[in-house]
């Protein structure tokens, strides 16, 4: 019988092993088609990168011309080693990045040039003994503050690849010096090596006027991006939470809120680093004096800030702390018209940075303050609710009873309206409570979450409502904002042709509100 | 006339132009000063970076040797250049990056000396304008598609250095060929750096010994820090909410508050490039089979999840529409006790982390859902409260009269009970209107501001307490993660100990609510 178990166990092993292998086989199988697919996807997803990979095949096959061709090896020989170096190293993405790059490598070998011939000059006078001392001490010195130095903020913003470009060239030059006698010889080398690079700059600097990418281009459509799936989330959310979320399960909906507050949240370091190479561009002459990174980076900032409300909104519809359905709909066509006015406000903002133009003096129209005094008024309408959920509870339920009359009966919890949240908390619950020994690990989570319910009804559409509130206020913080950044870029005046562009093609965005959107759309598109 | 105002100007501009060239001047004189006590701040700040930099020094003194030292000369000859270089861009600041980098650079050299021998292998055959041709062509196509797989995400996260390299390796080898008759050689030259590349792997490895840093620890630490400073600023947001902020500025736990959100908000990409490190490094074997850096990442989402609810209760005290500060004194006792143990929780997560223990099984304590429920009949004592503004300002100025005395006589608005908060809020608005024209242009905006206070008074006190219940039903997420980052970690289990510890040192962190911290201090650094 033991031998038996032991058998089938072993037998059990074998199987296993077969199948990892097997599953492993698969893996390696399985790993070029999923890069060949992702490799598809990349470029689909933006066809410039594409033509980023082309540029760069180009710009090395014309550095290598340096070699192949024989007049131009003869001028500068095996150097041409570094220009190959320098475009597989300098050439990026965007012409801000190149260019930033490029600037700081040559500032980088300057400075590293003149040090080494500085202290070359010094420890020159010295014996040789004495002279490797001297050069292995200046190595260590200038080693330790230049990798200080890259942690200072400021430096690692904006010089740290020049920092790492002094600190090899510095060494280079320096070692090598203590075995070739003339020192100028080697200098002389290393600065042709420095004209190679910036023959090299010349193909560099026709790569980026070939298609070029411009850093500050990419930051201003993204800025408009985030306004307008900023505008498209909040939208989302509040349909969302006016849905009735037993029909269908929203999940596409949802993947809209989720992405549109992500694309906002996440964009911090992009962005910054989008304005430091949008500001090494000297494109922006055409729009401006200097281009202004820095408001696209503090209206970043801004609408992150609102983002963060958004968050919170989107909170409400994942809350497992609910207002009754039939209780939130009371108050639906009013928070539906400030949401709609508030995506308004950001569509018309997104539109003026789109168009370069500072945007409508009437952004906060009358509409979002009418819309506003509705709401207020509707909440003041219901004060019943806003008691303590017993004493709400019956004037709730006489709304509620069409709306959930199979939840009723499949749940016998104590809290009658707020069943159709309990049985789904449940379900949510039991699908994450799977260990069985995590359940006895907390005996008191349950309970938490029925004393959470007991609350008032109105409670979570409170927060509701006064996010949105919020989220009207913070307006002005945005829109703010935006002008600032429209004065540092000098855009266009508002003129009167944009507003009737406005007024008419308001409502031209797929989930409009008031929906009198007759021949926008022709008209929008002709204002653009 | 004319002429002296010509005069006039022109002095002004002498004068104005003087004024800008000190300005310039004292900006270049105080630029260094800067970068000194900013040098200074950085080293003040995480001791560390000085330790790393002295780490490149040394490396680097050591590394120069090959060229010093006439015997370790004579094995690698010029070759020691690479080594130099080596140093320089793979030696960073944590062990894992180092490693990462160097691993990465080592299979871009290797794969890129195996693909150049093949080509050559194959132009070797071909006349000598044929093998220009197809030099040329393998440039190309080479560049491109390494440039192109750049871009995609699974190459870019983990092997983005290595492609570079592999590029770079490539061409210097394909194109310098074409003029180097013995290809053999060339790449045993090459072949040789990579040997002083491993040896100078040592110099490396030596560094990764002497004193390292590990971007393992490194995001523990931060996951720590994270539920620490999460804990803080809910405390301090809570305090802040039912502190008389018109006694003082509170900025400091302002500061605080900000400080812990951004902790955790900004997170992201420090801690998805601290695990990927942290998954090179091999040290973590003494606690678990592999890092389980996806954890600590997703704990991460998770947290910034629950920091965007606390930024959201953050903006609770920057909102424009507030509820007196009498209102709000009435549920301050239960409010400030649930966020307490909130707190707690947070801590003792914090603790079991740091521990490297499992959490204790009580975390979720019935203090919690005790003070739930007391929220909750405070909540329901107050039905008057949660009425239309107009039914309950009676109530509430009859408690809001000693809190604000001055005040009622010194704005005339129409509306009494929130006049504390209207002056405040003119002031601000007073500050930021500024530049007059923008008056003009936005008329409707103190009307929306105006609309917005004449909500009920309740409206912004329930979004805060719903916020907060919020954050109860959130807590389990949290501690889900954590427990799921336990068992990959092979965290050991809670023990009795633990437990009386916390018991005892419960209160121990600075703002308690319950306030029993006899002896805790001392029992709760013992069991650390």
């Amino acid at each position: 019988m033991a031998l038996a178990g032991t058998a089938d166990s072993s037998k059990g092993k074998n199987t296993k092993c077969k199948l990892l292998t097997k599953d492993s086989m698969e893996k390696t199988v399985r790993l070029p088609v999923k890069l060949w697919l992702s490799a598809l996807e990349v470029g689909r997803e933006d066809p410039r990168r594409l033509i980023h990979a082309l540029k760069v095949g180009v710009a090395l096959t014309l550095v290598s011309f340096l070699y192949l061709l024989e007049p131009l090896f003869e001028g500068v020989g095996r150097n041409a080693m570094w220009a190959v170096m320098t475009v597989v190293v300098v050439l990026e993405f965007t012409a801000g990045a190149t260019l930033c790059k490029g600037v700081n490598r040559g500032i980088g070998t300057l400075c590293a040039a003149s040090l080494a011939f500085v202290i070359e000059f010094m420890a020159d006078k010295s014996g040789r003994a004495c002279r490797a001392v001297f050069i292995g001490v200046s190595v260590f010195l200038v080693g330790f503050l230049a990798t200080y130095l890259r942690f200072v903020p400021y430096i690692k913003r904006n010089y740290d690849y020049g920092v790492v470009i002094f600190l090899l060239t510095f060494n280079l030059i320096t070692v090598s010096s203590y075995r070739v006698q003339n020192v100028l010889q080697l200098t002389r080398d290393r600065l042709t090596t420095i004209a190679i690079g910036c023959g090299c700059g010349i193909c560099l600097f026709m790569s980026i006027l070939v298609l070029p990418k411009w850093s500050g281009e990419d930051l201003h459509n993204s800025t408009v991006y985030k306004l307008e799936m900023l505008a498209r989330s909040i939208e989302a959310c509040v349909n969302e939470y006016f849905r009735d979320q037993t029909q269908d399960d929203g999940k596409s909906s949802k993947d809209q809120i989720y992405k549109g507050c992500r694309a906002v949240l996440d964009s911090k370091s992009s962005d910054e680093s989008l304005a430091l190479f949008g500001s090494w561009e000297p494109r922006h002459s055409r729009h401006c004096y200097s281009f202004p990174g820095q408001q696209y980076v503090k209206l970043g900032a801004v609408l992150r800030l609102f983002g963060y409300t958004a968050v919170a909104l989107h909170g409400c519809l994942e809350s497992e702390i609910q207002t009754p359905l039939s209780v939130r709909l009371l108050f639906r066509d009013p928070c539906t018209r400030v949401a709609g006015e508030v995506c308004k406000v950001f569509d018309e903002l997104a539109r003026s940075i789109r168009n370069r133009r500072h945007c409508s003096p009437n952004v906060l129209s009358d509409h979002l303050h009418q819309a506003l005094q509705d709401l207020n008024s509707a909440i003041k309408s219901q004060p019943r609710l806003f008691l303590g959920s017993k004493k709400a509870r019956p004037a709730a339920n006489e709304l509620a009873e069409d709306w959930r009359p199979q939840k009723n009966t499949s749940s016998g919890v104590a809290l009658p309206s707020a069943k159709s949240d309990i049985t789904s908390l449940q379900e949510w619950r039991g699908k994450r409570v799977e260990s069985t020994e995590r359940k006895v690990l907390r005996p008191t989570l349950s309970r938490i979450a029925i004393t959470s319910l007991e609350f008032s009804e109105a409670l979570p559409f409170a927060a509701f409502a006064s996010l949105l509130v919020e989220m009207v206020a913070r307006l002005e913080l945005v829109i703010e904002a935006v002008e600032e950044l429209g004065r540092a870029a000098n855009f266009k005046e508002f003129s009167q042709a944009d507003e009737i562009a406005i007024e008419m093609g308001w409502d031209d965005k797929k989930p409009c509100v008031n929906g009198k959107d007759f021949q926008s759309h022709v008209v929008h598109q002709a204002a653009e």
